[in-house]
């Protein structure tokens, strides 16, 4: 188990580093004439900065002769801490945290804290692990939240399981900053003593017990809270992100790919609420991190509506690593690590040239450090798609009743509806209907346990053919096609099973486009930009066999997400989330 | 070992309070109408309270009509969080933690972060136990920050000493927050490896490491914050605040009975510098206490000075707790602790009644709950003053040169003014001469060590006869002595040892008035009022006497004080503080 803090100071870089703020020894660079950025009075100045080695020696007129190695002026540009993202997974963008870290930190992020939870909940402790290896010695920190919620759900086979003594064996590893987001409020709203355990754990260890309590209000806002839980990322509206931040939440406004809040909360961005507000992706796809960044999206959207420019870099800075404890983080200021990140502009935060521990890491957009990574090192997070022998009856449906439950996703949302048909049956089995976007929805358990393979309709994709198929399905990740044929479903799981997972768009017989995801069924071992450019052929695949909804296996992803009602699909059957309860297809 | 986390909450208790949040459990008080001041907003609102035992489980209009065994109706008084003192020296009161906290607690005090630096310097690790051992179950929490300066210089003999192994068995003790203030800020900004390594430790434990930099500033400031250092309280100037803020530090604003720096740094207790400043007493004497009262002295202070009332507020407790992090404390809110005062008037900041842990403690001045304690139960505390074998030669001064050096206490200052004086001398001795104000001082180790034994001229108390001798003597706590005849001075020695320590009067060869100071030679087993009456005395004696200073056994504790300007006394003989050297009393 990694137990590496790769912020943790030596007396001996300290000394070095004291000797250089006293001037008895040079530093190693001297940035000249910078407007930098204060983080603790909000406030912008023209000064300098000294570096020695990792650490700010010294920012001041004081210094503007200074001795260093090196010497830059920055003639007024921007000089601002470098970014931290308070809550992400990094499972989302499909690629490894190399691969991440090659795409956001050119663009001034330099740590993130990420909740594990789909690598958690395929393969336990040893995927914790493989994130915690696999994110050292990258130009990027990496914290982790531990999972508090593997399986998510008692209706799902999930691949692991973390109970509270695996959560309290993650909780000391130094890079392990606190138990991740507590995704089922209506438990600890009910006083589930397992959920209120796991809050305890992490208070026991004087860590953060983070939270997820989407329009949770009153009465159950205050219970949650009572639990000790510190955070929400999950307001959507204005009024609910005051009530939040009132009771004592830290306020981390969220701007993902599917969920966007940041323009609905952009007033709370006011440097009135001091530490209390943060700035979080959560979710971010390939495309999306390409083309609109990392946290630094948030940073420059909250600019461009209006919010004071120190404050929102602040809010994704200072603000996150004083929330989580993280050490000599999130400042331009004397004894912190020198993580900085020069702005062309401010308005725009353009970023030109990004340094991690006083190193020179990435300049107009590239990085400039080759990272050395081997993702694939370790075994248990390879090979994870285990399918039961399936054949074409498999999928079959028996026609047992004259209307059927059929889910519905609602584009651009997470949320599914949940509504009543009349399937079309041939030979006393029930078919899928192109002309009435009635397709079949696939579950397969794949995590090599029971083997179970659950069946549902499903409306929206209207797809004209074929069938498309992903191992990444939130939260148990089992193996979920959506497909007009038969054949075409069955040629779709057997291709992700030889992949080792992946997306996969089938028709007629033939794989037409397809990504393979081998680490954990859920990340590529590919760079960002390839994985962007597969997913956008797949995209492309999809649209020609018909598909109309937007990000279709981002959709599709979600159809078994038994926490977000409506009506989902997991490998045990339909979930009514509602009600919380296997519900069946048929209507009797 | 201590190691009893006062608020550590249980699952069982968490749990009931989740069912009173939720309604489905009644609470243990409802507190209505009452004016919440929200330190996460900074603002105050009408609302309602709701506790469950020790926490509170909700805030808010619903609760309204929240059942609950008591009800009370506070007709819009206002609500606040107990204040937290985030650094003194309890010592310096001259009482046990339990009489410490029947003198604030009724202030709406509820807890306090402790540098027993004192009995530290007396006692060590055993000082430092007898004072986490009497501290527990009190109405108030008292947190402690490890002293880091034990012994203070090398120029004195100390009852003990606290190196990097001992400050690291201390720092994982669950009421132990931090290394406490580093005082040696020479040797910090000097690179001195030991002061940096304290300041490592700290970080190492994920505890705070709090700083002592009276005046620093320039390169020299940001040299001692590269060491890790989070905190200064020695701020005395507006800029010298600004600087110490924009460069990190949480800034403390100190108010103590000697040192008052909260005029001039008022314009820092704004809103705007959100959780970055926090009000502290550092020394408070025993009949301030009484009449003017602890933090919240300061809170009263700043609201009449014109500063945000709920700012004000949050500086003495949410900063405070966050800076330390305290857990589940500072604030009105779900899932805290319930230490709440309930004021009869903000402005005034006048406290009708105190809540700690949801039980009523205090009201209308008055504990209302009794305090049970035990201060005399630990053996290694007791009987600390050890002198040598003293005679009436002891404290001759033979008359070897023209001139001498003499040390002149500054009036309502800790400064000392070191002067050259021509002594007046008798048979080959200097003598003292009371009409032109030259009187001796004496240094006698009382730790039962090397028995050392130096004597000085001093000038400035105007005593025409007797002696005045305390076992307080900053920081090495030696017995110091001034007086006019040898005979009073061995008096008052031999009535201190007696005595166990305290303070003497002496005159005409009897002790005119005393307080016993049995604990560490440092403390007294009686309550704030008896110490502060007979302090009163001992003062009106020392008046008698001829003194002229104010405090003046303040101010004879402190004139052995070898880290502060200009002249001190210690056993090893004359301290020099700019030169950081012994020096002798002649001048050849």
């Amino acid at each position: 188990m990694s137990d590496v803090n790769p912020g943790a100071v030596t007396l001996v870089e300290v000394r070095e580093a004291v000797d250089v703020a006293a001037g008895r020894k040079q530093g190693s660079l001297l940035i000249r004439n910078a407007n930098v950025v204060n983080v603790f009075t909000n406030d912008i100045a023209r000064t300098h900065v000294l570096l020695a080695g990792r650490l700010i020696a010294g920012v001041g007129e004081i210094f503007a002769a200074a001795e260093a190695r090196e010497n830059i002026d920055l003639e007024g540009r921007h000089l601002v801490p470098g970014l931290i993202d308070g809550h992400l997974h990094i499972e989302s963008a499909l690629v490894t945290p190399a691969a991440y870290a090659a795409g956001v930190v050119p663009r001034g992020v330099t740590g993130l804290v990420c909740d594990p939870h789909e690598i958690g909940n395929v393969a336990g402790l040893p995927g914790i692990r493989w994130l915690l290896q696999n994110s050292e010695e990258l130009p990027l920190d990496v914290w982790v939240t531990v999972p508090s919620c593997v399986p998510s759900t008692p209706f799902e086979t999930s691949g692991a399981l973390l109970d509270l003594e695996a959560i309290a064996a993650l909780l000391p590893l130094p890079r392990v900053v606190g138990v991740a987001e507590i995704m089922s409020y209506p438990a600890v709203i009910a006083g589930d003593e397992e959920n209120l355990a796991k809050a305890l754990l992490a208070e026991r260890f004087a860590k953060t017990a983070e939270g997820h309590a989407p329009a949770v209000s009153g009465r159950d806002l205050q219970a949650y809270l009572v639990a000790g839980i510190g955070s929400d990322h999950e307001a959507t509206t204005l009024e609910e992100g005051r009530e939040k931040l009132r009771a004592g939440m830290f306020l981390m406004i969220r701007e993902g790919s599917v969920t966007r809040n940041l323009e609905a909360l952009l007033p709370l961005v006011n440097p009135r609420y001091g530490d209390r507000i943060g700035l979080v992706t959560d979710d971010r796809l390939p495309h999306d991190l390409l083309a609109e960044g990392g946290v630094d999206f948030l940073v420059r959207k909250a600019i461009a509506g209006g919010a004071d420019p120190a404050y929102a870099i602040r809010c994704a800075s200072f603000n996150v690593a004083r929330h989580y404890r993280l050490p000599r983080r999130g400042a331009v200021a004397p004894g912190y690590l020198a993580d900085l990140a020069v702005l062309e502009d401010l308005a725009d935060f353009s970023v030109e040239s990004v340094y991690k521990e006083g190193r020179p890491v990435a300049s107009h957009g590239r990085l400039t450090e080759a990272i050395s990574h081997d993702a694939m090192g370790a075994g248990p997070v390879l090979h994870t798609v285990h399918l039961p022998v399936l054949n074409r009856d498999s999928f079959r449906i028996p026609a047992n009743g004259a209307r059927m439950r059929c889910i519905r996703p609602i584009p651009h949302q997470v949320l599914t509806e949940s509504i009543i048909v009349v399937p079309t049956t041939r030979d006393g089995e029930v078919t899928t209907d192109p002309d009435r976007d009635l397709l079949k929805l696939v579950c397969v358990e794949r995590h090599g346990k029971q083997g179970r393979v659950a069946v549902s309709l499903v409306t929206g994709f209207g797809l004209r053919a074929g069938a498309l198929a992903s191992t990444v399905g939130h939260d148990h990740h089992n193996l979920l096609a959506v497909g007009v044929s038969d054949d075409d479903l069955l040629l779709a799981c057997r291709r992700l099973e030889q992949l080792g997972g992946g997306f996969a768009a089938v028709g007629n017989g033939k794989v037409l486009a397809e990504l393979a995801l081998p680490i954990a069924g859920l990340v590529s071992d590919e760079p960002l930009t390839i994985v962007s450019r597969k997913l956008e052929v797949l995209e492309q695949a999809a649209a020609n066999l018909g598909n109309r909804l937007p990000a279709p296996f981002m959709t599709l992803s979600f159809l078994g997400l038994a926490v977000i009602p409506e009506l989902r699909l997991t490998d045990r059957g339909l979930v009514d989330v509602l009600r919380s309860e296997l519900v069946p297809g048929e209507i009797t």
